[in-house]
């Protein structure tokens, strides 16, 4: 197995970023839709959306080795807020077919590209900080993948959470270059209130944020073993890709293709078989899962309580709380209401509690249900 | 003194209905605003707008003796909804002066069309019913009025309100066809709470509710002792009136009228001459003071806590309760937030609860301090 002799950098020479960008975040509708995903948002107030951000972070290690996995609805819009992009870089797929597939056509093209290819996949939507932190972990984790290991990148949790999956970590592994590297002993479903209580206490458990660092080659190893079928359609279009077959494979394959997670396809069977590792990361991370997280991730200004976020806000807030999100020009006025949410976009208006925010994803429901589905 | 001999009837052919249409609704801000006050907005669900209501609500009285003040700016709105008003009886303000000038301008018009005419002024925006009993008391107003009486119909008040003035009634009037007639001993300005409710417990106070029915002479008089300037100025205004000079006298005599209240103008220093009786109106009655009144005067259905005003209101409720006001097309959509008021038009968005909808007429000062005026 090749290496370098750089210690942590070991094996980043052989790095790719893949950033699957799929999921409409239906908590954050009506901001976060179908046709504009919360990963094309800037809901951090930073300057960037949350795919750029995500691309900013993984550029310093992975230069120009790149691949965005994401919908062709989006083509125009990824295109466009990631400039920098290889035009070949980008992997449009007709429909979305949840992350096994996603995640599985990246590992075959980029084994094929690059038979020795570690890959590294980071969702597009999630927000981390600080860079230097993440990066430290990424390099760990290319460290760790090199000597034959899938490697998940764990949260280290902050409270109880029942919304996360998370990843038991065992016995530390010594590798050279990543002295935090650990065993994963199995990746566990989310948790009632007194199981994940337990496992914070344990000090054994992260959580599971989705991030996977293997040798792309192993990865479709993994993959041919737990679902041969989906394994044999994305090598079939990844012998395409790079020809002028590309589209006629992809339109004639993808549909078929099963739907399932990455974690059942590849993570947990792997890991049930010792194949798996975590750096556990030190950085703070948030999946930006509903409205009460962008009031967390955007702190109100000192003279507020009120959270806005917006490029044109025109927000009057009296004796109020919350978080806003102008889409629009209007003028929003709040008056006499506290911890409220008020997303304002041009043809849907949700307004709520942070502590409600959980339950956006039932009233898309009941709007897809009634045919109000224009505003999806 | 000219009457007739049908009792219940007396004065009703002399009498003129009058309907100053005028003043923003600031706290109703932003569905009413100065290019479309509240008066023009159907607020209470029924398909009429306000000022709709009240002419409808007259017109079984008028027929189609009517006088609608209003301002210029709102001609086109006007006349579009009160299709059956003859052009010649719509009175349009060049700029608003209050209304002592317009009840005033209106009087001095009848006279000069009518000496013996009885006026019957009602604002625009009060919402009333049922229509029986209010025209009963307009009916009483009248036949008290053709003795030589200003006469105002009062309102039984339901609750120690702040935020009206008073009427404190006297001994009973014995006038033919109207039995309930009272004097008026005083009008009293807007009470502290304690007072408010001595004055409900004592039985003796009504609501003024700015309702006025009586002689155009007998106004114009009352006027000229008050306020011989502003009498004089509406009196010259009103010699052109029906005359090719209209225009020129209006745009030359307007702009310098005080401004002052009718009820400064006319009322009280006529209350203290004893020259003003009250009925006392036994029908519901709302000034439509703010958004709370919304709630009241359209009770949420039966399977929802949410009032729901707005033609094409697209409105998705859950755990939620209040009101909502719908003046654009766009999804609106609750969760768990109780006692919410939003108010959704094109440029503008309120979100407050009924508790503060009081507070509204603030924003909207400071909206205007803040320059953001187009909205307002």
């Amino acid at each position: 197995m090749p290496t370098n002799n750089t210690g942590a950098l070991a094996g980043l020479d052989r790095f790719y970023a893949v950033i699957p960008a799929g999921g409409v975040g239906t908590r954050l509708w009506p901001l976060s839709r179908a046709a504009a995903p919360k990963f094309l948002h800037d809901l951090t107030g930073s300057g960037n959306t949350l795919i750029q951000a995500t691309y900013e972070r993984l550029v310093g290690l992975a230069g120009e080795k790149f691949l965005v996995v994401t919908g062709q609805v989006h083509e125009s819009a990824v295109v466009s807020q990631l400039p920098k992009l290889a035009a070949n870089n980008l992997v449009l797929e007709p429909e979305p077919k949840d992350s096994a597939a996603a995640i599985g056509l990246a590992a075959a093209i980029l084994y094929e590209r690059d038979p020795e290819a570690i890959m590294g996949s980071f969702a597009a939507d999630q927000v981390i900080g600080p860079v230097e932190s993440f990066q430290q972990a990424v390099r760990e984790a290319v460290a760790t993948a090199a000597t034959g290991k899938i490697v998940t990148i764990g949260i280290e949790p902050t409270y109880p959470s029942t919304g996360f999956g998370y990843i038991h970590a065992g016995a530390p592994l010594e590798v050279a270059g990543a002295p935090s590297a650990l065993a994963v002993d199995e990746f566990v479903e989310k948790p009632s209130e007194a199981v994940a209580k337990e496992y914070v206490a344990s000090g054994d458990y992260l959580w599971n944020a989705g991030m996977f660092v293997a040798p792309a080659k192993l990865m479709l190893e993994h993959l041919a073993c737990n679902e041969p079928e989906l394994h044999a359609g994305v090598v079939e279009i990844a012998k395409a890709w790079d020809t002028e077959d590309r589209e006629a494979v992809l339109e004639r394959v993808w549909p078929g293709l099963k739907k399932t997670a990455i974690d059942y396809a590849v993570a947990e069977p792997a890991a049930a078989n010792g194949a798996v590792a975590v750096i556990p990361g030190t950085f703070t991370w948030d999946d930006v899962g509903d409205f009460a997280a962008l009031a967390r991730l955007n702190p109100a200004r000192l003279d507020t309580d009120m959270t806005i976020l917006g490029e044109h806000a025109r927000v009057y807030s009296t004796e109020s709380s919350g978080v806003v999100v102008s889409d629009t020009r209007r003028v929003i006025a709040l008056i006499g209401i506290d911890d409220v949410v008020v997303v304002d976009t041009p043809d849907a208006l949700l307004v709520t509690t942070t502590e409600h925010a959980q339950s956006v994803k039932q009233t898309v429901e009941e709007l897809k249900a009634k045919g109000d589905s224009d505003v999806l």
